[in-house]
């Protein structure tokens, strides 16, 4: 009997003895920021790797050793020595691949579309592949973040129809959801406990086990994969709505003449406050998605999480009060939009990382442009490169250079220490500055002879304000 | 000239000197929960401090040197030894106290009405009559919770406009919100950092010198009175807030299967979230008021905190989801509200507080009352006394004798204990068990062999879960 030697078949200790000595081969679906790392430790950690992408050029990279993510500290290393060593390989041949694998782990993107409706559409495709392909006895494990349910009734019924057998005594289901920051993966991967449901309670040791033994990372074991699913989305959605949160005080504050700045330090002197910022908005692969995949089954279920969504709403709408700003700023030194030359410093959605997926710098430039400004970007992630349609220039002066006004889109480290005297008289004086992730001090600027606008602060013209 | 020999005319280091020689006379204005301790501690440093209220039983208990709030650890002691010694005083007569005083602490409440809209009556009229009897050079103090902008636009004027003296410089005006929580006072007031904005530097070293010095605190100085007010409405907020998304989420999950406590545990092993319990809504004197100031100033600044009032709404709706899931549990033993003998236990906003303003527990009695249940209260802080309208029993088996239903109201340590095998033996079997508090086992409720609700987890009955 095939299903006999599955490993859904070990008993628990057995299982774990695998591990220990490392028999056990691994297949991971997507090769991305997740995938990538998750294939490459599981590898480092004497397991045999195959990792599964779509993109032919993703596949020859790996194989070549290399990380393309040059954000990712760290994670050369680990991919170096298990490709070397013949531990990880990668391959676009699902068939060569998912046949092999005690275990399946999905890591493919779960974006939203542009009705921010869930777009499942990776997973399904991934999943209807592992069901057609699959070993009896084999375990798939969903790390792609998906709204609680989705598991339960959506993956797990395309993979007992693809395959023919029964979740549970045939094949093995668990959500094992990455809890990672882009920017910090290999240390997150390292650190952050494991949060893991599955169908069943043998399947849930055997996957806890999994992790724990290769990964040496502590574990914690949920009731299902739905309640791992709703673990992954709270989280996120803790974050989300708190920025929101933040956002709002900020306009708030604006109009009431008090620097939010101030008072979220003076905030994180009692220890019941976590502080979070107020800024242009929020974005990257995650928290712009998450609160769409909760807000679905909630839609579905009858209760619409209200606050969630709102939350959403006013992170989506600060873009557009940072383009506000730009106008006031401009305005004070009597200059329009239309006809400013506007130097955007940083569009990653946030410091240090090479990604401007949903990044809020995308609706800022968009906006200025759409009011005729000329913009001139620069982002030491990206030098001389094009970003969602504009290409970018190679330094601060180059795209400073001239400009009636200069908007920090992103708190990059190279920016944390500019040298605001000298930037001004690169600029075409009178020229404004506008702060859109307060890290600029707002008396430096005023000194440096900039109108002067921040995200949350009061301006600083005074005229205005009480 | 008086005013050349008043506190405000004093250098810094001269106040300083006559804050260490214990040469200070202060005047708190109310004796409540924050006056009194305020006063207390003041007192006990070695001020001169002379407690005014408009209650004289407040006045001769505080005179008697004793607390008369029993739940508030320690604050006994505090008062006891400066009252011996004649350091602290009380008076229901402001003209022979607040003459005398070099700081007057304005400690007096500021509830929201039943429109809530805050009202400011008491800190108004206690403003009016300090500003009648201020001696120049003193520096009026307000550790009442206000409304950003309101120091500066309501207090100010009434103050100058009452003395004839000139603020800033014939007297001093400063912004010391309390933050403690009721129930820990004391030692809130030993540690948490006071927040402090002034109208002017000199007032503001003065007063946080007066504070530093005294009760040997740190302080964090900020920039005027209406951040000061800032700082304590945003960590109030960010509480009511993120309770309101835990409810939010207790809701959803209710209806997706899911344990919201299981996820809130869980989400806790991550370094970036931090736990908010869902449960049967906000109580107390701070919470369910304090987004209300906030919310007027936006109202009339022209942008309201949308997010924080729908974070009331949430919190404002959860008592008549406790008395849905009361209904819910009752029905599945064939029972009704109507007719049904339903034990209550804690009626107190939270544990270990004999204070049931706003507390949530009273919509739910009133909701369970009105649609026909019998109520027996039991609350180990009001013991066989008049609560809202009902009279409440003595002891945990009083109540719940004969009972259909036991509702949990209050997480007070006396209920984390309770024998569910016992507590059943004692109701009108088959009975229902709803936990609005999270702190009874299902299992155990279950084994026990009542129906049982709680918010935020699946339905026992398992029947309607996906």
């Amino acid at each position: 009997m095939m299903s006999k030697e599955g490993m859904l078949q070990q008993k628990v200790e057995d299982a774990k003895g695998l591990f220990k000595d490392r028999k056990v081969t691994i297949c991971t679906i997507g090769l991305g920021r997740i995938g990538l790392p998750t294939a490459a430790m599981f590898a480092a950690a004497g397991a045999n790797v195959i990792g599964v992408d779509i993109n032919p050029e993703v596949v020859v990279n790996v194989n070549e050793g290399k990380s393309r993510f040059v954000d990712e500290p760290g994670l050369d290393k680990v991919i170096e020595e298990p490709v070397r060593l013949g531990k990880l390989r990668a391959t676009t041949d699902f068939s060569s691949a998912i046949p092999k694998a005690d275990f399946i782990i999905i890591c493919v993107p779960t974006p939203v579309d542009h009705t921010k409706t869930p777009n499942y559409s990776a997973v399904i495709s991934a999943c209807s592949t592992v069901g057609k392909l699959i070993k009896p006895g084999s375990v798939v494990i969903i790390e792609s973040t998906v709204g609680p349910g989705t598991v339960e009734n959506l993956i797990l019924p395309i993979l007992e129809s693809e395959s023919g057998l029964r979740a549970g005594s045939e094949f093995g289901l668990a959500s094992c959801p990455e809890r990672s920051d882009p920017g910090n993966i290999v240390m997150n991967m390292k650190t952050v406990p494991r949060v893991i449901g599955a169908i069943n309670q043998h399947c849930l040791d055997i996957v806890a086990d999994l992790y724990e033994t290769l990964l040496n990372i502590k574990v914690y074991k949920v009731n299902d994969p739905k309640t791992a699913n709703a673990v992954k989305l709270t989280e996120n959605l803790f974050r989300d709505v708190n920025i929101a949160l933040a956002n709002e005080f900020a306009l708030v504050f604006e109009k009431l003449g008090i620097d939010s700045l101030e008072v979220i330090k003076a905030c994180a002197t009692k220890y019941n406050f976590m502080p979070h910022y107020p800024g242009v908005g929020v974005g990257g692969p995650c928290l712009p998605s998450n609160s769409y995949y909760l807000i679905s089954e909630g839609v579905k279920a009858g209760h619409i999480p209200s606050l969630v969504r709102m939350a959403r709403e006013i992170n989506d709408r600060m873009p557009e009060h940072v383009v506000s700003l730009t106008s006031e700023a401009l305005n004070e030194v009597g200059k329009t939009i239309r006809g400013s030359k506007i130097a955007i410093l940083g569009v990653a959605y946030k410091p240090e990382i090479k990604d401007v997926q949903l990044t809020p710098m995308e609706p800022v430039c968009n906006g200025l442009a759409r009011l005729g400004a000329v913009l001139d970007i620069y982002d030491p992630m990206f030098p001389g490169e094009n970003v969602f349609g504009y290409t970018t220039r190679r330094s601060v002066a180059q795209a400073v250079n001239g400009a009636d006004c200069i908007v920090m889109g992103t708190a990059h480290k190279e920016f944390l220490q500019l040298d605001l005297k000298l930037l001004a008289q690169l600029t075409e004086s009178p020229a404004a500055f506008v702060d859109a992730r307060n890290i600029i001090s707002p008396k430096d600027a005023l000194a440096s002879g900039f109108s002067f606008r921040a995200v949350g602060r009061p301006s600083t013209s005074g005229s205005a304000q009480a």
